[in-house]
């Protein structure tokens, strides 16, 4: 039986989204229990499934750490600092993603020997599968030792999500030579060699080739990385609408193309995706998009359930040995 | 008069492409002098108007620094070395990228006060219009001083291409807030936040939104950042064909909607863009893309031209003042 923490105040769409994922995930799911946090008088709708502890106050998305620390009733502390007390396997919030990711790491804590916790995510390529990126910013900067336990974490994300056996990984560089990089991305490298699993530096033109299970980025640079998909993506799909409403025949064009169109908004929709998971505390965390809508926010909850039910946190204990 | 050194013999598509773009350029252009080098037993269709300076061997893609300088008679060495001994404006080339930035660097050197030249490319956005992005790779790691100067570059090259009085810029982050980004990021933030023309910071996601001229990048970020946005972009439109080739009715679809269609492709092909600008050394200094097609040189050697009449090197000059 997995259990998990569900914070239902945070994310720009309230509790509204949260209710109803969690009422449909509870419907099909036998062996998971969901204990819901949250104001109490707003949640009547709510499965009776679901047990409720109060919060009275939401943490709002732009709060500082330190904000976050010390409103011990809002609905993010709340759901965090009780996985502990209630024993549960992991947490999901569609709230701050910084109130978040620093309650984590400071309450449930690091896991023996791991640096720094990693925020990572999958990402479509052009496979049809996706590749694991490992950080996309829980830091900023990172070292050679902690870049090696970025792939570390991320094969055993891929390994709990995807049940493969041996995950491969390549490192992000400006270009695919070795000696490319930074400094600390040349003695990551230097560091990874010898292993099997490594497949050397990767451009940003070629993570979508989907070539390894994972890749490994410095914080900083995962998150432009991601971000900038993201714009470009957006774009293109702007750009896409905009050809198809052009005049009258691309419009009669669009009722024809609409099925291929349709595969396209499917691939490029990261609300599918559910959220990102904070890898290296010693739960599960999940942090779902701050605009999840019910369908993202059930695909966070159902990330969380299963690497917790594939015990994720296990799998990142085993790879430090 | 302008006049520019082009290496005939550089880049995949080797002469054919460069003397079908020349010969057109000086078709076009009475008021640029163009020289050109390579090997004169192959550039008989060159036309009569271009004097060839002989060269006998072609620098390896993907060669080192040491081996362009150490071999002169290739055409990229040859084609840098003679700008000055020609009183040229500048120099294009399609050759290797590692052994074209080295070489203008060393023989061209830096624009006194400049600590790092900067590669720089002009970069659609959904505005119609372009930003200069600045610095997409000459450096690895930048510190906040030549961030400054990345600006005050970027800045130039804005105001010599499209005319802009007082360009503005924005600086590449992981989030809008004061205080996020790396330490040299941060410290740059603090350095140019008196400067009207500064925007603040930008996400990788919203550079495609147009809403400063410049974006200031460290070289390896830049890097990603262009590198990343080519993949997707590449990915995106492969997808939209996959998508209009799926069936009889999406194919029907897309003879309708292909103006539209065409639209989308014109925005997502760089070679439009011709190439990169190696800004803070003392001339002109234009790299093709390695696979250059006629067209993308011919847009190189334009945008070489154009930087040239418009002083680029003097308004860099003015700016460090």
């Amino acid at each position: 039986m997995v259990k998990l923490i569900v914070d239902l105040m945070g994310g720009d769409n309230g509790y509204k989204a949260t209710v109803e994922a969690i009422n449909k995930f509870v419907s099909e799911h036998d062996d998971c229990e969901i204990v819901g946090v949250g104001d109490p008088a707003v949640l009547s709708d709510l499965s009776e499934k679901v047990r409720v502890i109060p919060s009275s106050t939401i943490a709002p998305m732009k709060c500082t750490v330190m904000q976050a620390m010390r409103d011990k009733e809002s609905s993010v502390y709340k759901a965090v600092s009780n996985v502990n007390v209630e024993n549960a396997d992991g947490v999901v919030s569609a709230g701050s993603t910084g109130a978040f990711l620093s309650l984590c790491t400071l309450i449930l804590k690091k896991i023996e020997g791991i640096s720094r916790p990693a925020l990572t995510t999958p990402f479509p390529t052009k496979k049809d599968n996706y590749v694991i990126l490992c950080d996309i910013g829980a830091s900023v900067e990172n070292n050679a030792h902690e870049l090696c336990q970025f792939a570390k974490m991320g094969q055993a994300y891929a390994s709990a999500l995807y049940g493969i056996e041996k995950p491969t990984y390549q490192l992000i560089s400006n270009g695919v030579e070795e000696g490319k990089g930074t400094p600390e991305l040349i003695e990551a490298y230097s560091l990874m060699k010898a292993d099997p699993q490594f497949k050397g530096y990767v451009e940003g033109r070629h993570v979508v080739d989907g070539e390894s299970d994972v890749v490994v980025f410095p914080g900083f640079v995962g998150n432009v990385f991601l971000k900038t998909s993201e714009g470009i993506g957006k774009m293109c799909g702007e750009m896409i609408k905009e050809g198809f409403t052009k005049n009258i025949f691309t419009k009669i064009g669009y009722l024809f193309a609409k099925s291929g169109m349709k595969d396209f908004k499917k691939k490029m929709d990261y609300k599918r995706y559910g959220g990102a998971m904070l890898i290296g505390v010693n739960k599960i965390a999940v942090k779902s998009h701050g605009n999840a809508d019910a369908r993202t926010f059930y695909n966070a909850v159902n990330l969380a359930y299963n690497l917790a039910k594939n015990d994720l946190v296990g799998k990142v204990k085993e790879s430090l040995k």
